[in-house]
């Protein structure tokens, strides 16, 4: 699916990696990138006891932090290696409890453009050898180009 | 504003205050909890170095946690007292980047309900004495009753 | 895909068409019912030039229109058949001008429930024999059951 | 509250009457273009038994057709003159039904921008002499200059 994007920089994994890496947040809560390819990027994040809401689950604000990332990324692949991405919004329904031992957040562009493109991202709960999804979204960024 | 709301557990403050001890992730990220009147609730969180993206802002997951749990909570003060509160869906936006010393998700209930709830949030940042709307939510709530 | 799902009331498709053709706003717009299967459903609108913004396109409120009927028939396909269904909020995303000869809003359920389901819709547009995508939306819907 | 803003163009009445008599989907559904100031901007449509859904309030869809116009033409108050207005996407809340004898749609500015443009409008409905808020939508509006 992803494979109909073709990236416009070829060191986009370099990039997103580096950046990644000063997303201080992500070691905050142990998340760690997973696939980079055009269009398509993948967060993991291991079940910790220090990331639940009132009722054990994961927080939606930490769902929303890993399914984010992956919807900017994804979107950053596509962008050239002058641009800087930016979140302008997103809308994420919560399908399930966020229960399990661990969490992918697989996002991926639907609509790439100049400055605007539209991601929708997945986050899916592993229990028990068992893969659940538990919710998404849909979020709209902004390439940012340097004056 | 808030006071047009009829509170229908006098020990609202008490259920608020207890469940946001359980949310762990806020004692990670460093927030705490405000305001606490009928259906208005205010979450503070100080900067961090470890809460940012790779531009040291907040991270936008981390600005809807504290967005989010106030929404939540701004519900849960008008909910009876054997209710628990489940966030459906929210959505975000991002007006300014989150730069600041200090942030403040205000939440407020727009539309109460049996089971469903309207809330939406704000979050203010102060930087240098000044204060600044950068993010705004609207999410969708539901009471959640025992069987 | 749709196929997933199992309708509870065996008179869905009944059920779905007798409400559609309620839907008064369906004849002024000239939108006709199409595919209804369980959790899936689609409307047909061919383009009408009053049916558009200022640049001759249809107008998004008019593609939410059907888009958000395609959701939430789509939901009322799994409903138990003394539901009634009820829209709680949607998002729509414009991803290309809505231009094109004939238009379909393909509504699909992506998690159903008791109470609450989420569904999505696609707007695409035929143009010259082509095939575009313009529009999503993720919706909430709700089942009322008579009390 | 729309007086914090300053028009960029003195002749933005004329341009928003001018944009507006050219959505022809407006005179379907009766629609008429009320109160224009800078970042604020109103949309009035009295209630016909050919707008409704199945249980004879007004669509969705219609609902927002003069809500995301009305977030529109907001936001078109602050572009300069050769800009043209595009909705990203928005998001509707529906706090009620949309019963009433007339509607109408309040849309202001939350934030303005060079490209990008974030605006909220609520849905008022009027049934014997009392006013009900209906719905309410958050929307991002894009800037298109001429290349």
């Amino acid at each position: 699916m992803s494979s109909q994007f073709q990236p416009r920089d070829p060191y986009f994994k370099v990039r997103v990696s580096r950046s990644f890496d000063e997303q201080t947040v992500m070691q905050l809560i142990g998340a760690s990138l997973g696939v980079v390819e055009p269009g398509h990027v993948e967060i993991e994040l291991p079940y910790r006891q220090d990331l639940t809401q009132q009722d054990d689950f994961i927080h939606a604000g930490i769902s929303s932090t890993i399914m984010d990332s992956a919807c900017g990324y994804a979107a950053y692949t596509l962008m050239p290696a002058l641009a800087r991405v930016l979140t302008i919004e997103f809308k994420i329904n919560l399908l399930a409890p966020a229960a399990g031992e661990h969490f992918r957040a697989i996002g991926r562009v639907r609509k790439p453009g100049r400055s605007i493109f539209v991601a929708e991202s997945e986050l899916h709960a592993s229990l028990d050898g068992e893969d659940k999804l538990v919710a998404t979204m849909v979020g709209t960024l902004m390439a940012v180009y340097p004056q």
